[in-house]
C-alpha cells in the first residue's frame, strides 16, 4: 500500500508508491524510451483487453465496454499511484503524518488514432475529452474521503509522457495539492481585502492592456501569466467568475475545446511541437461557488533543461518575457 | 534591465531575465550540449581573462587577482540573472507587482582540475568551497537592498549545468525564495505551539530510528527526508541549532565537508554518477539566530524524466521510499 506524507515543515503531500518501487538499478542507464511508432501499444482500439477494465468510454454507438467504437475512453492506471480500495486511516508518527494512499489514477484516452495530438485533433473531438473531464470529476465528487481531483497531461517524452498514445491522466487524492491550496489560500486574502475574485481582476487587467493576450473568445481567454514559472506557460481562464470546471455551462465547452485547441496549434507552430504538460486548477472537490476561486488551465511547454534548483527554492529564472511569447503565439499563423 | 516579478496569487517571485531573451527559434531544436571534455573551458586555468575579473580567489600564493595559481575561484555570471548595479525600486501596476532586477550571480569554480567533481576532489578542498560559501554569504550580508543569497549546484547536463568544469552558483536576490519562505513560516508556526525548532526535533527522531540516516558525523547528519520530493533525496543538517550556515564554526566545516562528500561518493556508488542538484537553505542575510529555523543542505538526484505536472501542482510522486534511498545508500562500499 502505498502512502501519502506531509512535508512537516512546509505542508507539501507527497506519494510514497511503493507499488512503483524502485530500486537504484532501476535507474541505470535513463529509464527506457517510449515504445517507437508502430510498436504495440495499449491504447490503441482492438487491445482492450491490455487496460484494466474501462471506468467510461464515450462511443456513437451501443458497443459493449472494453470493445471496440471508441473515441474518447477512460481506464485506471495499470500502475497506479493511489487506489480506491481501503480506509482513509491518518495517523502520525512523532513530527511525521501520514495517510495510507486512497485515491484514484485514471487515464484519459484521448482519440483512438495512435498517432493525434491534441492539436490536430477536431475541435469536436477535444470538447468530448472535457466534457470527459467533467464527467470524472462529478463521478468522483460522491467518494466523500476524496479531497481533490488532479488533471493534467504529459505529453512528449521530455515532458514525462511513457506512453506515446495521446492521453491525459487524472489523480483523485484525500488531500489538495500543495501548489493548489496556496492558490486558494493567496486568492482567500486578496478576497478578504478587495471583496473581489483576484482572477477576474487579472482578466479584466489583461483583457485592458491586451499585450500577453494570445488569444481572446467571447467566454474565454488565453494569457502568457505576469509571472510564469517557465518560458510560453500559457493560462486559460474563463472571463465569467466560476470556481469549479465541472459546473462550466453547455455551450462553454465548445468555445474552451476552441481556443484550447488553437493555443496547442499556436504552440505547435511557434515551438515546433514541443513536449508540453498542462494542468485543469480547479476547487477542491468538496467545495463549490467559492466566491474567490477562479478555475482555469495551465499550460508549460517543456523548453528549458531542468528545474532541479527552481524545485528546492521555488525561485524560477524565465528567459522569456511574457509580452513577448504572448505576441509570438498570437501573431503565428495556424 | 532584467525584472523580478511576483505571481499575484501565490507570492512566488520569478525573474524575467531580458538579457537572457530568448527567441522561439532559440528553443528550436534543444539547447546545444555542453562543450566535450577537451574543449575550450573558461573555468580551467590559463583561461582567467575569458571570465569576468574575479570576486574572490584562494590560492596558495600571493599572485595576482586572474591568474593561474588558485584553487578555488569565484566570479560574476557573464550571463546573470540579477546584477548589482542600480536602485532596488518597486513598483506596482493594477494587480501586479515588480523590483528590478537588483541582485548579483556569481560562479564558484571548484577546482582548477577540468575533470575533477565533488566526489573525487580532496575533502580538503571541498571544505574551501564551503568556506568560499561562507565568505561569500559574509560580504554579501553588507548589501542591505539584498535580503537572500541562494547557492546551489547543477551537476551534470540533464541536472541543468551548461559547462563541464565542477562549478556551484550563488545567486543573491532582494526577496526570499518562495520554498525558503514557506519553509521558514512553517517553522515559525511550529516553534511557536511546541517553543521547539521543528528541525531539531527531525534530528533527534531521526537518531532515534536510524532507518532514514545515510550516515552520521559528530557534528552533522545524513538523512533521506521522510517526504521527498524526488528518488535518493538526502538532507545534511547541523546536529546542533544553528539558523545561519555562515555562523558554523571552524571545526564544523571539516565535519561538514566530510560528510558531504562522503554521501555524494555513495551516491556516486549507489545511482552510477548521477546528475544531481543541491541547494543550501540558510537564514535570509538580514536575519541571524532565529530559533525556529535551522540551515541544511539539500540533494537531489536526477532520476526521474520530468517534473512537469509537479510543478504545476506541488504535487509530487516519488517512486521509491526514503527508507529504502537510505538503506541502500548507507549500506553502499565507498
Amino acid at each position: 500500500m502505498s502512502e501519502l506524507r506531509k512535508d512537516p515543515i512546509i505542508g507539501r503531500w507527497v506519494i510514497i508508491s511503493t507499488e512503483r518501487g524502485k530500486r537504484p538499478t532501476d535507474f541505470v542507464p535513463a529509464p527506457p524510451p517510449a515504445p517507437p511508432s508502430g510498436g504495440f501499444c495499449p491504447f490503441c482500439p482492438g487491445n482492450e483487453d491490455k487496460t484494466p477494465p474501462e471506468i467510461l468510454a464515450y462511443r456513437n454507438n451501443g458497443d459493449a465496454p472494453d470493445t471496440e467504437g471508441w473515441h474518447i475512453r477512460i481506464v485506471p492506471n495499470k500502475y497506479p499511484a493511489l487506489k480506491v480500495e481501503g480506509s482513509l486511516d491518518r495517523e502520525g508518527h512523532g513530527v511525521y503524518d501520514k495517510i495510507n494512499g486512497i485515491g484514484a489514477h485514471e487515464v484519459i484516452i484521448e482519440s483512438p488514432e495512435h498517432t493525434d495530438t491534441l492539436a490536430t485533433i477536431a475541435v469536436k473531438l477535444f470538447e468530448d475529452l472535457l466534457w470527459a473531464y467533467r464527467d470524472r470529476i462529478t463521478d468522483l465528487k460522491k467518494d466523500k474521503r476524496l479531497k481533490y481531483a488532479l488533471i493534467f497531461k504529459n505529453h512528449g517524452e521530455s515532458a514525462g509522457a511513457t506512453l506515446e498514445h495521446t492521453h491525459s491522466q487524472l489523480i483523485a487524492m484525500p488531500v489538495i495539492p500543495k501548489r493548489v491550496a496556496e492558490e486558494i489560500e493567496g486568492a482567500l486574502k486578496y478576497y478578504n481585502y478587495k471583496e473581489r475574485c483576484i482572477f477576474c481582476d487579472i482578466v479584466r487587467q489583461e483583457i485592458q492592456e491586451e499585450h500577453r493576450v494570445v488569444r481572446e473568445e467571447r467566454d474565454f481567454i488565453a494569457i502568457a501569466p505576469y509571472a510564469p514559472k517557465s518560458p510560453f506557460e500559457v493560462w486559460i481562464l474563463p472571463k465569467e467568475h466560476d470556481s469549479n470546471f465541472e459546473d462550466c455551462m453547455k455551450r462553454s465547452f465548445e468555445g474552451l475545446s476552441r481556443i484550447f485547441s488553437d493555443v496547442l496549434k499556436r504552440m505547435d507552430k511557434v515551438l515546433n511541437c514541443p513536449p508540453y504538460n498542462y494542468i485543469l486548477h480547479t476547487a477542491p472537490l468538496n467545495a463549490s461557488n467559492m466566491p474567490h476561486y477562479h478555475w482555469h488551465f495551465e499550460i508549460m511547454p517543456k523548453l528549458v533543461k531542468t528545474a532541479g534548483f527552481e524545485w528546492g527554492s521555488g525561485f524560477y529564472i524565465n528567459p522569456t518575457s511574457p509580452e513577448e511569447a504572448a505576441r509570438y503565439l498570437r501573431e503565428a499563423k495556424i
